[in-house]
């Protein structure tokens, strides 16, 4: 075996930052407060889609290759269900998911997000920070316009309402 | 909450039949040597590519999340990397794999394919499934024109052999 082999022809994907869309924020709460937002679905519900959406039903089954179903209403009334899996769950400190799966290991219709939460102490409170990753660049953009700074924002602002109430 | 919401607008992936290509064989070899064939690297350059091809590097981090780095060179001496992710590990009895990511959790350039290995006790030896799953049908349909049933027919007679030796 030739340790010294020419790595001809490798696919270099383009580089995390251009598939990447990010939000951190600092939460006056204790880090277990804004995990359990996450994975409990009486909480998600309450903090998960900025209005005029709601979100109407979440089931989490928070392991890694457990399955999330989660359906948002919108405004029109007409329903969008979401199907994804944990790909890494650290209580209270991080949880990996993805729509590119809808039960283990059944690929989805399209892989489009890879979600990547990190809860650290910070201040006596959590440094919350949601890295979303895509396949292509042109998917962040797609994302980017879909209006992710602010509907995420927004979603976030009510995440850490819900998280320093709980 | 209202449970009975419609399933408005639902995704639905094409069937995983129309997705998977799948290969099962009975190998007169313990389960143990045979899931070694997969995970030791030592091994697993020894039977992975079908002549004229060889694989000619292996870096193998068996845990979930953890990544392979597979090296395999034609014969026009050109090397082909590969670069996958392990998903579900259970030593002796499952191995799920995919190059949908190269690192956790760092997306693929082209999410291709999941692996999904099954290691069962059978007749004294080894039930040994293969399921190979695509995002669409139209990559599994190219999977199998490139000479999935072949090439994976090969490899395993050369992993069956290796596991009655080793």
């Amino acid at each position: 075996m030739n340790e010294t082999y020419p790595t001809v022809m490798e696919n270099t994907a383009p580089s995390l930052a251009e598939r990447e869309l990010a939000i951190s924020r600092h939460i006056a709460a204790p880090r277990a407060k804004v995990y359990q937002a996450w994975t409990d679905p009486k909480l998600l519900v309450q903090w998960f889609t900025p209005p005029p959406y709601l979100t109407v039903h979440a089931e989490l089954d928070v392991r890694p290759g457990g399955s999330n179903y989660i359906v948002m209403r919108g405004p029109d009334g007409v329903d969008v269900p979401n199907r994804g899996i944990y790909l890494e769950v650290v209580e209270n400190e991080r949880l990996v998911l993805t729509d590119a799966y809808t039960k283990a290991w059944e690929p989805s219709e399209k892989p489009f997000i890879t979600i990547c939460l990190t809860f650290e102490d910070e201040d006596g409170g959590t440094r919350y920070t949601a890295r979303v990753l895509h396949w292509t660049a042109a998917d962040r953009e797609t994302h980017e316009k879909m209006g992710f700074h602010e509907g995420w924002g927004i979603a976030t602002d009510q995440l850490a309402a819900l998280a320093m109430k709980a």
